[in-house]
């Protein structure tokens, strides 16, 4: 007699929580992700940054998960789920994973609201990948403007974040540090203080999940660290050396995005009603509607929460997610009715630069250094082993005493290709001397 | 009135060493290298095997040359030198830079003896990219090895490394120790200590820089780890999912390649006569015959050692002949003769595994746990940062205390897309059932 099998899709908070939460029932559970690590999303911004280095904030899910000997990881990229037979397919049809019980947790990517064309300018930062290639962008910016001539410089030195969400404002306001610090020494042919950080956002305001004032607060915090924040400021193209917000058009080699999300299209594949930005409309017990056995949890599921607004796509909330369909899944097996999703709403966070951070936790409110404080001790006790831990810890420790980013690290395939273009593939570049002297680059043709 | 120009072409151990000992000279100069960093490449099989990440082992250029006031350091890949016009030509005609002196210090490739159709399916090792390509297949090979069906895993799990070189012995002492103690727990599907590391070497024995009886010691010490070594073992072809060694077929779905070296290819532009390996037959002094301006230090160059022999690749023969260069180059400038290259040799030191080495240093010998003590230390003072030894200490205490490896990162861009294709593309891949019945994966046409 076979036990029930149980498939998660998605290694994240959610799946591996969903993981943990079967490890003593009598089923075999199958993992399925695209890659081989769970990543700590919340301190990714800071490998797009170089502050860490990517193995600091990820771990082998199969290693997370080896005490789980019911439980088998594959690394496998899955391409749909077919609900009549209940197989999940994978690796272009090489893998057909039969389950009994499903629980999705595929998450979301970034969206570009129907401009697709922008993706190849404007990387966005959901995955690893993205943060590498993010990452490569950023320092191959301050390369390439040691190397342009005066004229282009200016466009090298131009960062450009889309998105005023929590993402955007953390991107931005560590941006200046590392401009304003780090690299003060490091070239010749330009100040990297002349670095101008902007930050574009749609909306009339920064950072909707928090309250007001502390949103107005962020703003001048942002500010004062010298981040030009637009608010109203649509973008309307996207292009290899600009961005434009209505006719005006910004100068820039360097575009991040953090604008807007879209659920792994798996979802189509179950069948169900989605929502607008490819959610599924789930159950209260986050069942999918006529298929009582299939769970969708994390940044997949749309749940209602209060005030017409739905459960917020944040860590804990997957966690949460995670655990009760793993709950029931076996509460089924054990011909218990189900239970419903409440979201214990755990606050909001957001660092803003080197020193300063705002948090809302129930009624409470924090700001300044000491918000900083708590943000640091919350995001080292959440990451997932001692050794990420220890890692980050110094890390950050000798980031903040020396100013220095540690993962300073370009490597081949990490980017993108476009940025490491020539800037002009046709006509020779003919940086002009600059005034010391120290460098003297002529054509020759 | 300008000053004179130098350019340094390369990064490494050389370039740095000569772009440090200019630091005062009343001159220009320009170092260009293809990446960013300088790696510390003693410890690149440690990246290439997961135990450290790259950013341990590597440190921006421009920041270790921060100090250096009189130095530009520009990213960009080196098309070819031309002697004549004094100017070398990089980023595909994009810049041309003069230069009154050149120091070439671009180093060696891997090579494949003429087999050239190899390098998609064994990796070698000498480039940060490369470590990063071999940690992706070895990794992936045990992810593989989970969702092969039997009769495939066995191919999955045998590892073959070429040469017998220190590189090669490094490489096949590490293997044994991640697959028979930090996998343990982590698959379900086969045992990782069912894996075979295979070491093959042309010769009749290992370590020919060291002396016989420490490389005997060596032998034992890998046969003693559980390494399959096999002398004159001359690789005839190498496939997808096979190695051969005259007529005998070893199937094996990863082979790392340890085995040959070839100067940089920018050799040959300089018109100066080389060796067999592509090595520039350099002047006593380092410069090139017929362009005393131009020094040729580290790998590239090849020069008399003893017995016939000829100063080895290694570090401090590099730092040795970066310094020289830089020496010389500033004699030139006061009318000074230049001054001969002679090796001052440091010694040779190799780890096997997890706690053994064998060192010698002059007159003295050293072997087993004693060895691999002195060769951590060295190391560690050799690393370039403060940040760099802190990093690699740590990693290092944390893997030998607990057996895990900190930086198993499957990354997308990073592999060549050989080991990530299906194993049979057509046919669908049927796992028969394991003895625990713990997964099931039928396939479904």
């Amino acid at each position: 007699m076979t036990r029930p099998r149980v498939v998660i899709i998605g290694g994240g908070f959610a799946g591996l929580t969903a993981a943990r939460g079967l490890r003593k029932a009598d089923v075999d559970v199958t993992l399925v992700d695209r890659t081989n690590h769970h990543l700590f999303q919340p301190l990714l911004y800071q490998v797009a940054t170089a502050v860490l280095a990517p193995s600091d904030i990820t771990s082998p899910i199969r290693w997370l998960l080896r005490k789980n000997t019911n439980t088998t990881v594959l690394m496998a990229e899955v391409d749909s789920i077919d609900v009549e037979k209940q197989l999940v397919h994978a690796d272009r049809g090489r893998l057909s994973i039969p389950y009994d019980y499903l629980i999705v947790a595929s998450g979301a990517r970034h969206a570009y609201f129907g401009h697709d064309e922008w993706e190849p300018f404007a990387p966005g930062l959901k995955s690893l990948e993205d943060a590498l290639k993010i990452r490569h962008r950023f320092l191959i910016a301050f390369e390439e403007a040691e190397k342009a001539p005066p004229e282009e410089r200016e466009s090298w030195l131009r960062f450009v974040v889309v998105g005023g969400g929590p993402t955007g404002v953390e991107l931005a306001g560590i941006l200046p540090d590392i401009a304003h610090h780090s690299m003060l020494d490091d070239f010749r042919n330009f100040d990297p203080r002349d670095t101008k950080i902007v930050l574009l956002e749609g909306g009339p305001r920064l950072l909707t999940a928090f309250e007001p004032d502390l949103a107005a607060r962020a703003l001048r915090d942002l500010q004062g660290l010298g981040v030009d924040v637009h608010l109203n400021a649509v973008v309307t193209r996207i292009e290899k050396d600009a961005v434009y917000v209505g006719d005006q058009r910004i100068p820039t080699r360097t575009v991040l995005w953090a604008a807007g999300n879209q659920a792994s299209p798996l979802a189509r594949s179950l069948g169900a009603p989605l929502d607008r930005a490819g959610r599924v409309l789930v159950n209260p017990d986050l069942s999918v509607p006529d298929a009582p056995h299939i769970f969708v949890t994390g940044d997949l599921a749309a749940v209602p929460y209060k005030d017409g607004q739905l459960v917020p796509g944040v860590a804990p909330a997957a966690n949460q997610m995670g655990k009760l369909a793993a709950k029931n899944v076996r509460r089924l097996l054990a011909d218990l009715p189900t239970l419903t999703f409440t979201y214990r709403d755990k606050g909001n966070l957001a660092t803003i630069g080197r020193y300063r951070a705002i948090a809302e936790i129930g009624k409470v409110k924090l700001r300044g250094q000491f918000a900083w404080w708590f943000w640091l001790v919350v995001h080292l006790m959440y990451l997932a082993t001692f050794r990420n831990r220890i890692l980050v810890l110094i890390e950050w420790a000798y980031s903040y005493l020396t100013y220095q980013r540690g993962s300073r690290l370009l490597t081949e395939g990490e980017g993108d290709g476009v940025s490491a273009e020539p800037t002009r593939s046709t006509a020779p570049v003919v940086p002009a001397s600059t005034g010391a002297e120290a460098v003297r680059i002529p054509s020759i043709d």
